[in-house]
């Protein structure tokens, strides 16, 4: 007998990218920073003490929150440390949107958030978006239109890796009457020249959430932690309400602490990314795989005309390295690539000069 | 401008029991094991590598489920993991409760168990326990007759101690139409010679769902670890469709998987609880803070006739002893005393002596 709720048992649930457990594999699927976490990460794991285990860990995850809010010029109270990102998405499903109520989304984006639409028993108001990934001007009327009360972008979007303005952000907010999540998981890899900030954006906007992610800038994916930024109103009943009480563990908060702190070795992993990008993106466009201008740490990148994108990616993977393929159109042309170390990316490019060569 | 849902706004959240971050202060108040964990999870601490983190975790921690597996005698498909028996408990009013349909909860109990109906918009319906905390036998009719499809029910119960049997538990789940949920968050401390075990019930039982945690067993209430138990038809959508992606990060499967398999550590632990619990609370007898029999690592006791249960955790906690006072009857005359080592029993013990001497 089949206890679920009707919209479970019809759900379909969220496919991770692939995680193989072998350390010889070229992870370039799941956009995982290549380079290691911060010295201080591994300093804070070896003096975890008995009693920090034993105990429950502090509820509010404090001292991260207080560094968090350091960082960004903000209070603390403007701040909810997450269990990885996903959470964050869940919980502003739970606190803003009423079950049956729809979610708002740009076409195409992450995968998730129509999984954790079935969930919640709510329909998805999905606007495409144009053929450079670019956002709608109908956007925030269509939203509205359909009663929509979240709206969730990811900015730089994936897997495009296409960088929205503050102004254009700002633009959809103003118009918006539901809540804006836009989703920064990538944002550490903006070039610094696009001088790109949301920041200031949250003193005129109170329906703005911020999503940051410790998996990418900082090199852990495997910690689980994030954190949400937006006005006190927003953020106070994530804090006090829905969240799991101790959603974020005794050593989670402290190493994530320890990693915010080290802005210096987490800018250099950016820098170094960047620079590979800005290569990887022209000895790909060399072999025929165009990609798009990325502000992110991945390449959507076409695949040449004579190949089929679905048998470059299998091929790929026969040779030891794992890139991402979306079956459904638009992408279905395109492998989305993270940007891997050099010698990684030296791999890749080899494999795929074969595969292209004629 | 207010985004929450009416019934997010309405609520109030859950407030963790007192967590102060210093040493010094005698813990008896949040029912943490007082014993270290497993040498065995600082030893897994020392060997968090780079790829470790950054990386993403086993997104079903695989490793981890087949230990416990082996252990329970049962299959890893019966086996879900969750960040801290919390977030089973939300996944089971996520995954088996349609919004607004109501809970059944057996009064008193946890009191996270309307926090969580009240974010599910759910009316909670609550039973209250006979004199000695035991269920009343009409539990599983009432529940029927208000469609309740998710009952939770701790055992051995908080904050009584008071154990039901398997025969008990056998017959509510039999008549029961939806889930029962049974939280055994201190089912390591029953006596060996009741040789409790609601394991045999999941092959009658495809309604059973139990909740296990490392939090007191296992000493780590810091690292948010447990698991659900039930049939491969109960776990599936809570494994494959509800829960978050990467709910238990990388460190944490690694620690708990390595908890779980020094069993002989933590049985020890167990034993000298148990070896404590039967000399405190003939202590606490001879000094009129007479105790139930309890199978926790806890135990209720009411406060002798003359003085007031709120002021004596108030003159014990400004005596550095944090104890727990609920101030709804009936549980307002009694204080819930966390078992602690034998030092810091004795602490209390003399604490209590100075209070209660006329």
């Amino acid at each position: 007998m089949s206890y679920e709720r009707a919209n479970i048992r019809r759900m379909q649930g969220y496919t991770p990218g692939k995680q193989p457990q072998n350390a010889d594999t070229i992870k370039l699927n799941t956009n995982e920073n290549p380079y290691a976490p911060s010295p201080q990460v591994f300093e804070v794991l070896r003096h975890i003490g008995p009693d920090m285990l034993r105990r429950y860990p502090e509820p509010l995850a404090t001292e991260f929150r207080s560094e968090a809010a350091r960082l960004h010029g903000v209070k603390p109270e403007q701040i909810v440390a997450v269990n990885g990102g996903d959470e964050l998405l869940r919980l502003a499903l739970t606190t803003f949107v009423e079950p049956g109520q729809p979610i708002g989304v740009l076409s195409p984006s992450y995968s998730l958030y129509p999984v954790l639409a079935a969930i919640q028993d709510s329909p998805v108001i999905s606007v495409t978006a144009g053929a450079d990934y670019s956002l709608p001007s109908e956007l925030a009327a269509r939203m509205n239109a359909a009663a929509v009360n979240l709206t969730l972008l990811v900015n730089p979007h994936a897997p495009s890796g296409r960088l929205e303005t503050r102004e254009t952000i700002s633009g959809i907010a103003r118009e918006l009457k539901g809540v804006l999540l836009v989703d920064e998981a990538y944002v550490d890899f903006v070039a610094p020249d696009r001088r790109h900030n949301l920041l200031p954006l949250l003193e005129e906007h109170d329906n703005i959430l911020l999503l940051r992610t410790l998996s990418k800038g900082y090199s852990l994916a495997g910690l689980r932690y994030g954190y949400g930024i937006g006005s006190e109103g927003l953020i106070a009943p994530l804090l006090g309400k829905t969240r799991d009480s101790y959603n974020v563990d005794a050593i989670a908060q402290r190493v994530a602490t320890a990693a915010l702190r080290d802005q210096a070795h987490a800018r250099l992993s950016w820098e170094r990314v960047r620079n590979e990008r800005t290569r990887v993106r022209r000895a790909l466009a060399a072999l025929g795989f165009a990609a798009l201008d990325s502000q992110t740490n991945f390449l959507l990148a076409s695949v040449p005309e004579q190949l089929r994108a679905a048998e470059v990616q299998r091929e790929l993977e026969a040779r030891g390295i794992l890139v991402r393929y979306f079956a459904e159109p638009p992408l279905d042309r395109s492998l989305r690539i993270t940007i891997g170390t050099p010698e990684e990316n030296d791999r890749l490019l080899r494999e795929l000069a074969q595969l292209s060569a004629p």
